[in-house]
């Protein structure tokens, strides 16, 4: 048995991971972190953790927690992580980082978005970007992964394919996205409660979110040059979940079919992305609470436009779901074990 | 390998007993009928189910479905399940049916609420009612199971602990009970449309609802006298879950303390069901997609009232977990297989 | 024209007084107080509310604020009302307070519930309860309005007609009241986020409501003899609007038909009050956005029991619509102006 | 007082006519009609509409609706409507037509994305397309009005200013729109079920939406060139709103507040449109129920791109409202009657 640390499991990412790992017959929670509910059943916070009964919060204390797992989940604050996972890393543990402290290779991009500066560049250097369908023999030799944003795993699932395969003009990208609410985190705060969200639908953001070099990033490796991208998110009245609608011109004349087998053929191994017939678009309720990505797309002839669209759950495949995927790749395990739970619908 | 057909596969309760196998290590889907939707594939109407991409609806033919399986879950609706229950239980398959047709003990009941003539009065009397906290050494034997409605599902939980200890008045029991909008089935229906259902709430088939006679049959047998009992169901905006909240007048000066530890004592060996502590109400929220009920409940001092709430996801616990329940108990499995999954949330 | 001042407009009630005076015609807002948003445009606040973009929120001054305005709404936390409502009242001035502080005829019942000293018993004496459909002669010729709270208004719509006739016996009613969220107010509290909020339904404060005594203390009046009640609310996913489904067993025997004829007289003349055919139960969407109560009912000859379910829209008749309500009584005004706005569907 | 009949009141858009006349002092709804609830009244199916307890929907028989009214509302299906509109206009009857019939000027673009052939291309060159804050003289002496799309008022209020300024490629368009479920119109269908859309958000139609031609018709008349779009439509989880992300390279460098005093200066007399600071982007929540547009903007100096945010209500501002604003400019009322009610909120 495998036993792992959750650091700052009072989120709904913890949470999440809480849930997922109780399915998990390789794994043990040891101990779970948070500074606020300290002394606190997990099962007070979240009664429906209920195989949890036993598991109270406990600070953060480091030292303690080296003695108590051999891997860590950190789902604490940006910034927060940056020392935390330095530490744990240090000391021969291995790391998944839920954060975006180590997700931007450049400490300079970092700082320029995130408002903070990179404080151990030299951890940074062995951060495995932890996407598995771009990543996975790099994240199976990790000790430390930088688990990607969720936006980023929408957009950079949706867009990959073509854009390796040299299909569009990655000048002309833009990626208009939809998230639930969850992706905000659980917190007080007037601006998401209840009444201020349901019946709404707004865009945020627009050009300055945080998870627009995160993107460009990771597309530029795919696409071999540096590119910047137009990047757009949007709040919507629902849980979870994030659909990217994704456009860029097509550099010759394709159509839907063909542009949709270099999609099948990118994906065919892979375990958690599915690639629809034509015709058919991904919807965010047939991913609720799995691990699935589910992409659709179409050529508009008429303006010579690539449209593709992804879905994913926001705190699984965009999350927690993710990690888990990340330490059973970093731990030899069967790299699904714990995640082919089918979405809740309806 | 338990071989399980699935009698009425389109609907919500079909999907979900789908999904719930899906993850049951002992059994396999080896048909699932439809006639609607009969030659298309699961993953075409549910998108959702991706591990039966291989898997076509097929018309309902009892004589191929005969060689095909051992157990048959029927989803079909109300009446028309009355003689495929029939037809495999004479021919030695053993059934757990989510209708109706097998729960009243009472054909002419049934008659009167269901407007209905029950032609299979025989193998009426064979059938078990599926409710394991009240009959699981019954179920154990049972080639027939009558699956619990939703509303009778939390309604019993609920109050049985405290109508068996003699603790309130029988005559006084009111029965509030609000559910998602999942429990009125998958169905092209103006009244159940988004924008008629969102933003609203209201009661309906106040006095009149057909789940009324399952409870006071059941109710009737815990308090060993025949009962009747006022039940209004309400429709929420949501997708699933239901709570109940039920009064009846205490025979007796008591305090919630006293009573949370009958309860308490009366489900402290039933996997699925959890009393909650002094000063807690259950949410729909935290046993969605699972198989759990919570139970919290208060005496009212002031008007020696008991209030006891419960909550179940009316599609696991209240109709497609149960019947997986129900399953392994007929086959021996340990009771909780593949119904360990955790709540949804958020 | 009136001038009317609102303290306490950056909540939902006071948003909500803004939108409805914005097409009274003989009433301008002369000010608005907020302490938080002192300083800041009201649209900067309330995008909505586009017609008073040069309204400023400004602290709440009240020698300022007298010379400014000859009616006051006080749409103040509980307790911080008291003060602020005697100085108004003291220096002439009419005052609707949407606060629970003068609705209470007994101090010592509000200092029980409220947990707070009612140091204003003078003035006290003076408030009139503020719904029409009871007090309506009296609310013309009063200075002071304790506005009823959203629970009480859809109770006592619900219960009057048949207490006040004698059909029930009034040591057995039950109130089981469904609330949107809305009736939480506008502030920062994680348990009343979206997540947190949607996709669930929950019971809370059961027994312990401290609307609890403002309905007893009416439906005694109307009784004409001291009543505790049984009251449990419960929180939708919604944003507006209140159903309450009320429980009393009959006196004798009556039907349907015969109740409905009851109630239909007792509001015949009431422009709010809809009492809707046999078979025909409200839904909290026809009220939203009105000032209209609509009411369905049942009686269940198996059980001898009368079930009423009523609803409002718990911001407008259950709060600022019935401000105005009154308003509109104290000034002679038509008593309906301003407040004919149809509801919202969908 | 104007005499006026509508014609198909049983959906989402007749039933909102119904609501915003309700409160217009010079208009009387002489008549209104539906086929499958002939005989039926407008309460029994629309219980909100309460001050129209009296109307009855009738037939839609044209000759006795000749000698009702004098102003006609068509809120009939596509293609179905072609006839009346005729009908009507032939005998000198003023209408508005909230179809598609008479939007698309070349019959042959109506051929081609209708699938239906135009019969009345000579009645089709007097319709004016109902769009005030681009055809207000037109409107003024137009006989008929081919009321504007939901998607396409969204899409031409947010993106007129910049194209008619040159600001923009006019190649590179790209419209993103997001709807609210009553866009969907009243009807049974399984997929609009409130299961299947709640928790859900998915893209449709990518590419072939019929509202395609309309936008580019208008887009092309502003630009003084013809232009094709790209436009994706998708379905939120929500009743009403509309909200479009719009994206266009820009044609030499701008910054986001110049570009706001060209989209200032542009609405600054119109009553309805309000540009929204710098910084802000709008939110479907803040015009839901009113008649209001609110558009907010940005430049991506990163990627030189203008992205330009709208929203509506699509059964106001996007159907029924707009609709009510022609009849004013038709029938020289003051434009605003009957529309200065404020958003819902929340």
């Amino acid at each position: 048995m495998l036993k792992v640390a959750i650091c700052g499991g009072s989120g709904y990412t913890g949470a999440e991971l809480l849930r997922i790992l109780a399915g998990h017959p390789f794994v043990e929670v040891a101990a779970v972190t948070s500074e606020q509910s300290a002394g606190r059943r997990v099962t007070d916070l979240f009664p429906h953790l209920v195989s949890y009964c036993d598991l109270i919060f406990e600070p953060l204390d480091r030292e303690k927690l080296l003695a108590k797992a051999d891997l860590f989940f950190l789902a604490l604050p940006h910034a927060a992580s940056q020392e935390a996972v330095d530490f744990f890393v240090s000391n021969a543990k291995k790391v998944v980082d839920l954060s975006a402290d180590y997700r931007l290779k450049d400490a300079a991009v970092y700082e320029e978005w995130y408002k903070t500066k990179h404080n151990f560049t030299e951890t940074l250097k062995k951060a495995v970007y932890g996407l598995p369908e771009l990543y996975r023999e790099e994240i199976k030799k990790a000790s430390l992964i930088a688990n990607p944003g969720c936006y980023p795993t929408s957009a950079l699932l949706g867009l990959s394919p073509a854009l390796r395969s040299g299909l569009i003009d990655a000048d002309t990208i833009i990626i208009d996205s939809k998230s639930g609410t969850s992706g905000a985190g659980r917190k007080a705060d007037v601006g998401f409660s209840y009444c201020e969200v349901n019946e709404g639908f707004k865009a945020y953001g627009i050009g300055v979110h945080r998870h627009t070099p995160e993107i460009e990033q990771e597309l530029s490796a795919v696409a071999g040059k540096k590119l910047t991208i137009n990047f757009t998110p949007h709040l919507v009245p629902m849980d979870r979940g994030i659909v990217s609608t994704m456009y860029a011109k097509l550099r010759k004349n394709e159509d839907t079919a063909s542009v949709l087998s270099i999609y099948q053929k990118a994906y065919e191994n892979e375990p958690f992305v599915n690639v629809l017939a034509e015709g058919r678009y991904p919807n965010a309720k047939d991913v609720r609470g799995s691990n699935y990505c589910e992409i659709g797309l179409k050529v508009n002839k008429r303006t010579n436009t690539l449209i593709v669209v992804s879905t994913i759950d926001n705190l699984v495949k965009g999350a927690s779901g993710q990690a888990v995927h990340n330490m059973n790749l970093m731990m030899g395990f069967e790299e699904t074990t714990a995640l082919k739970g089918l979405a809740l619908y309806p």
